[in-house]
């Protein structure tokens, strides 16, 4: 397949809601009153219903698998729409179908804003289990996602070992203190533009502003030193005429290269994402730690029945490699079956979605 | 010597302003009209004016080279105020006394603001030669800075060659694009709080959420992913009682330890420093390029007569050290003597302010 052919993009057999009548307890000790999951299904059920793949989104995706990972269905790819039974899970806290900042919160019949609880990992494949049951899957076939889809893999593994035949967890560990870090300062970017107001702004008044520089900095997250040098170096702006040697007034204008890019990929994002949404995300992936809560890291992990695997990208800097490499040789030493791959990118934390060719590869065979 | 001893700080003999009387022209096709040096003088000129040292600086810092490089001064150090001269020069565009957006533009009897010009390492090293010329030096024993102070280095072996017996640049090249991204973010950050207006501000009523979070990002760029880990790992703040795991309305609180310390940092460097100055020298920063106007890197480094010595810093990501031993070879090909040392540091760029004794080591001696 070279670059000019359009990578087909599946469609799903069905889009929907899934409303879980009942009082959700949260971690935190709050509460979500009969929240919702809006979910996807690509392909169809077996009749033993053996046949079902949980891929779980990160930051800024949603349910539909399809549409922001369409490589993993190619032929040769990992996924076989013949063959399995796709599911796509919207997160509590985005703005793409369930419930989060951007819903009415029934206890006051308003928005919930900046007092939508704060929702771990746990929360979330909790919720994502009663859906799959309500599917009437005892048992998927595969979970898999990267990033903060990856915790929800991890998760999955640990709280419902026997409902997880395989488990594949891409780029992920627990934060350390620069990711912590960056996206503390990705929330303040927010927090800074004064139409976030304290996060009760009115839907399509946002903060632009702050979102826009809160994207562009986790772009810089998400990508590498040597990605970067390769793409930008210290070339001006491609786009305009724009030079950096010479004076601007207020410094607006004068780009360099990367400069154009950044903030090219934060206004972009404005129109396709919510602030509160961004600020609840966030903090749920800085607060994903599987040992919290158990009494060690062996109680969490030895109770995993899955065959798992997690992979490391050489150039991530947001969740390093011997950070990933380190989570597996804790989770083998628990006596789990744990390998630890590793993905030779310059692409950063976004190797997953840069080169899911690779990814593929390096996961081929998945079952053995 | 023990943490808990004070380190003295020298005092200068001398602190004061040289006004260049004439209209410089600056690389940008720009003026500047009588503008003002501001510097200081430790220790004594000896008879025949063959013993002083320019000490560069970095960003936020100004000609009180004795405050913030007072190890340095220590016996055994760099420096030695019974044998040598040092003189600091606050570079334009600063708010610690020299011309900068805080000065009144004699063209309009107001304050320059964001009309400031674009300022290159060429130009700022250019002025201090008058002045080093107006002190009756005809050569410097040594010219030393790190990070923006190195690039003065540089820029003063280039244009002056019988001007510099021993020149050493610390933690510095041409800034790589991943550094061009992040100084373009702090930027963006100041000019994201409503206070810049536009960078036209009364004095005292600056962008200072803007500045802060600009400083924050700063601090990120400045350290490294293992100093981080080692001193926040994923604690919660160590001052307050803050609890990630908890709901916290609008996320304000519930920091982790990395968060609070990057708020302190934002928050303190406030006081300190103006916004418009930040802008201003990060612009500075991003186009120094000693090769350009030059017709090839050979034209610009072969006329070097200085003892050069580059030292690269392990951990320094946003000069990366690869970056800074390029250059070494760079300039060594074009026949220049020049040689590349490197600190062994966790801190990152910082390290030249933060492990000073190491780096003091690394040089001694300085002449051989």
């Amino acid at each position: 397949m070279t670059e000019e052919d359009p990578i087909p993009i599946p469609e799903p057999a069905f889009e929907g809601d899934f409303v879980i009548n009942e009082v959700l307890s949260l971690e935190s000790g709050e509460i979500l009153v009969n929240p919702t999951l809006h979910y996807a299904i690509y392909g169809t059920l077996n009749a033993d219903r053996s046949n079902a793949v949980l891929v779980c989104h990160a930051l800024s995706g949603n349910a539909l698998v399809g549409t922001w990972w369409p490589q993993l269905f190619l032929p040769g790819g990992l996924l076989d729409l013949e063959r399995d039974c796709v599911i796509g899970i919207n997160i509590f806290g985005s703005c793409y179908g369930s419930t989060g900042p951007g819903s009415i919160d029934p206890a006051t019949g308003k928005l919930y804003g900046p007092t939508f609880p704060l929702i771990s990992i746990r929360d979330i494949v909790r919720a994502q289990a009663r859906l799959i049951e309500h599917l009437g899957i005892d048992k998927l076939k595969l979970a898999i996602g990267a990033s903060i889809g990856g915790m929800q893999v991890l998760e999955w593994a640990i709280l419902f070992p026997s409902r997880v035949a395989r488990a594949i967890s891409i780029g992920v560990a627990p934060l350390g203190a620069m990711g912590l870090g960056l996206n503390h300062l990705q929330r303040q970017s927010i927090m800074l533009d004064p139409a976030w107001q304290g996060g009760l702004y009115k839907p399509g008044q946002g903060p632009d502003g702050g979102l826009a520089l809160a994207r562009a900095l986790g772009m810089i997250s998400y990508k590498s030193v040597p990605l970067f040098e390769e793409r930008f170096a210290r070339r001006p702006n491609r786009y305009g005429d724009e030079n950096p040697y010479l004076s601007t007034t207020a410094g607006q204008n004068g780009r360099f290269d990367i400069a154009g890019y950044l903030d090219y990929q934060g206004t972009n994002f404005i129109p396709r994402f919510d602030a509160n949404s961004y600020i609840s995300i966030t903090r749920t992936m800085d607060i994903f730690d599987p040992v919290r809560a158990h009494e060690s890291p062996f109680a969490a992990y030895a109770c995993i029945e899955s065959h798992l695997t997690l992979v490391g990208i050489s150039t991530d800097w947001l969740f390093p490699p011997e950070d990933v490499r380190s989570l597996a040789a804790i989770i083998q030493a628990a006596g789990t079956r744990c390998d630890y791959r590793e993905m030779a990118s310059n692409h950063g934390h976004d190797a997953f979605l840069a080169e899911p060719e690779q990814l593929v590869r390096l996961l081929t065979p998945v079952f053995d």
